[in-house]
């Protein structure tokens, strides 16, 4: 299939569509997960126009993964979480709701096995102060 | 805490124990969980000593989420599943159970929610036989 140009993550990089920003550079944004699975978590995304894992350039991969290096260290600065997830999905089969190529960074506090996606969206205030928190810890 | 080098990654990277190798290279090598959530269950790994993300330099990284790539294009190529999921785990919270840093490239097959390891071993012989149909895909 082809890339959609309307999916969320492609609006949300042209400014059509809001997000909790936490993080941006030449090639990745970073941003709150709204259906966060845990308090924290966090979405990096490339700038290029990638449904998945299989698309993307494999500079622009890089950037990115040193881009969720960087976003997991400050949510763990920020949020102390005794586990952090990295996880990318490619494929409906594999749970990927969005078909723009994204990595999530999720703490985690217990070990258990993980749910696709929290039940419910985020409340956008808690969000926003979450997104603080991290950008805090990206300026240090 | 510190690294372990005796943990079981360490001693497969210095041969001391046997694996079903998919991929090496100067950085990186990748060979197939013992554990399979599902056939094709391969991780990817930095000679490095490196316990997680928090501890793995940019420049490592970026050589194995690349070799991460390469193998994940492999497996999806060997297994034909309709999705792919890239799993990474820091601290026993988040499932980490090899304290050695490791990518997942798991074939998924029903978008349900992961569990973080299969039940019990898989069979030796079927290992190598997937082993096989990967790296016959990386030679291509």
């Amino acid at each position: 299939m082809s890339y959609d140009r309307n999916n969320v993550f492609a609006r949300i990089l042209r400014g059509e569509l809001p997000c909790h920003k936490v993080h941006e550079d030449e090639h990745t944004l970073a941003f709150m997960d709204i259906m966060p699975q845990t308090p924290g978590h966090t979405l990096v995304i490339p700038r290029a126009e990638a449904r998945d894992l299989f698309e993307l350039p494999a500079e622009v991969l890089t950037a990115t993964i040193v881009a969720t290096q960087r976003v997991a260290h400050a949510v763990r600065q920020a949020f102390s979480p005794p586990g952090v997830m990295i996880a990318q999905f490619n494929g409906a089969a594999a749970g990927q709701t969005v078909f723009h190529l994204h990595f999530h960074v999720i703490p985690r506090y217990d070990g258990e096995s993980l749910t696709l996606h929290g039940a419910k969206p985020g409340d956008s205030q808690v969000l926003a102060a979450h997104a603080e928190r991290i950008r805090a810890c990206l300026q240090v």
